[in-house]
């Protein structure tokens, strides 16, 4: 088992391969915390810098937390907003950082491409810890470790995405995640809010969710920005629930052992109902529990760039 | 000596065993703190989420020091103020949390029982780091242990607790600390911050401090909040300061080694006058070292679980 | 090698002998930085608090990796604004920290001088990161550092500090050093910023940047606050750049080898042409990587305290 990248950067770069060294490395990690110590010394004395230009409890936690049980040396960088102005500073910000000796910088960043900008000129590996609208990728490698653990296999499977396509990074990397894996790939939404261009990849649109849940075996539903109903993308939150939100009722529609997953957090009684959040079908607080061995994962095949693990 | 509990949330609930095993154990964390390597190894590999909802430099940074003295990897974890609307997302946050592997979590929350729906509901063990107007067990626990260790014993002292009994959830971890082991306590300050309830308790209440500190062992100002004095519940900063504030002249009345407390931070000039803040009977300083000592026996105690210690 | 101190406050107060001392102890560290494991234990158990009453990601974060890298536990303590307010706080805020167990503070403050108080009040050692517009000890000694790895000696080194060398912390510090260890120092700038009293000391004072290039060996070009524009300090950012700023043109004027220092974040295209921040003469990241090298020093000698290193 080889992974010769130095860099994590999105799903649709990585092979079929690369993609299954990460699931394997990931349950392995997912042992150390399950240990009593759960802590290794993999990463002892790399500095990890989480460098976040848009605000992330959440994501930038897991990543801390995996960064720790690896005895890394972790800084967080959260850049003044007054620093942000212009590009060339990002590539100035991260020279420094690489320049205080950072082994490692995990970036979060509104502007699409911002990680591969820094992969491009930094000595430091990169992991994209999501960027713009566009790739998110330990999101989607969480997501298949979560359903290979309950199903073994990806291949075969049918895996529908609810809900706003368009702007959705969690979306598109595990679109090409999926599909790299063998899943079939549906998604659902409001016309607004699934992109044209989608119809290029492999993939089945549909208008209708209950329609679209017909024998699948796996429903991601997406978080709703409630800014987007500001930009009309789509009418009131009432009514995107009503349509487009996930019931028992409507769940019935799909296989009987069918998952259902959230990236989290997760608006009860918009995207989903408590019912459903809360039911055993729901892997929800899996997917967070997995997001620490991925992470660490993710984290460690870098760090060993290119040796073979 | 065996401390059966996976969560401390309040003195109310502690028996005066219970509480004298977590000054015995704080005494023995006393000693690491005066190591050359201020440093066990206790809790390597558990991951401690200090979760707080409030603000709060000071405590959450005792909290923090402790937890590092004891080998924890330490989270820092200050929810988005936008993500604290509804009470459901309490829930979800903290399960998000349990689900990334936090062994303990310390919360500070506004909400009066918060800390109480977490032990409900979660795995992890809770520490609570104060709840709206309720408990706030370190601080009572560290205030304790300051005194037994300058007087041997909390029997049959006179404890008098000033200022705004109404809003203090120090008051109140405090009344039921003291009482469990044993001391006589009273309160003073305006009649509007005295709450009626507390005459069930076993509490003499005054309204003048000078009649108050007739013969008490130990005074502990609380902190003015200047938003009180908006709310009307008493005149001026200058006139509380006159008539509840703590000068030498008054503390005359006291006994001759009485011992001065605050939890801090203090208002020189409201509550208590420099002279008396730094007066060699003030040991406000050694009840923020002890607080160290008081978090790394609470961490250590539901670390431990119930197991014998 | 001796150092006696246990506090590093200023340049102004130490011995050419005692900076030395510094720059050869961060000569080892530098050497841990090359390392696979990047750690050592010197530091083990020991808190250190970043106290900073000023934001600053960059000055903050060297200093935080160096104390890492020294096995130190980390406290990141940024003040309440509202608890900043009355010059008195600061001591308590800094006598808690103590009472918490800082072995070391690391302070930044707006007020000149701060870091003398609390030396002379406080037990723990302190290091001043800046404070006001008087000193900034650690970025002087990382700019005499960098000096000495590429040109072996600072004696007899023509130094040109450019900018606003009123209101610098940076430029004062750097004089003090250069001067210890024998250089000549050389500053210029607009009329406004450039204070009177800089002429008491050994330093000769230019207003036209070509006239001062002439035979330099090295040109520190200082950030430019954009706030001094508004306060009428100088008319434009434009003029200021045309006149003060430098670009590859202007340095013609200095010897072959110059060296361009900045101690960052730069402001491309006003302080200082893009060609001239990216050409191989400009060391800003050289400095950068430094820094963690020295503030490991530094952080090294005052816990070492007078002890023989």
């Amino acid at each position: 088992m080889v992974f010769h990248r130095k860099h994590i950067l999105g799903l649709e770069e990585l092979t079929a391969e690369e993609i299954n060294t990460v699931l394997d490395t990931a349950a392995s990690m997912k042992e150390v915390s399950e240990r009593d110590v759960k802590k290794v010394p993999a990463l002892k004395g790399l500095t990890v810098v989480n460098l976040f230009f848009e605000p992330s409890t959440r994501t930038r936690s897991s990543f801390e937390i995996a960064e720790k049980r690896l005895s890394a040396d972790v800084l967080n960088f959260t850049p003044d907003q007054s620093s942000v102005v212009k590009g060339e500073t990002l590539l100035d910000t991260a020279r420094n950082l690489e320049a205080m000796g950072a082994g490692i910088i995990v970036i979060r960043h509104s502007m699409s491409g911002a990680p591969w900008l820094l992969a491009r000129e930094l000595r430091s590996s990169i992991i994209n810890a999501g960027d713009g609208s566009h790739e998110h990728p330990s999101q989607a490698l969480l997501d298949l470790f979560t359903i290979r653990q309950i199903r073994g296999d990806i291949r075969g499977l049918r895996v529908l995405i609810v809900g706003d396509i368009r702007h959705s990074r969690v979306a598109r990397s595990n679109i090409w995640g999926f599909l790299k894996l063998g899943a079939e790939i549906r998604v659902a939404g409001p016309p607004t809010l699934i992109p044209k261009e989608i119809e290029d990849l492999d993939v089945k649109v549909y208008y209708k969710l209950e329609e679209a849940l017909k024998g699948v075996d796996v429903v991601i539903m997406l978080r709703i920005q409630k800014e987007r109903q500001e930009s009309m993308f789509f009418p009131s939150l009432r009514e995107y629930s009503k349509l487009h939100g996930l019931s028992h009722e409507k769940l019935r529609q799909a296989n009987d052992k069918v998952i259902v997953m959230h990236p989290g957090p997760i608006n009860r009684g918009v995207e989903l109902s408590s019912e459903v959040a809360d039911d055993v079908n729901s892997v929800i607080l899996d997917q967070v529990a997995n997001g620490i061995a991925v992470r660490m994962a993710m984290l460690y095949l870098v760090a060993s760039g290119g040796r073979s693990v």
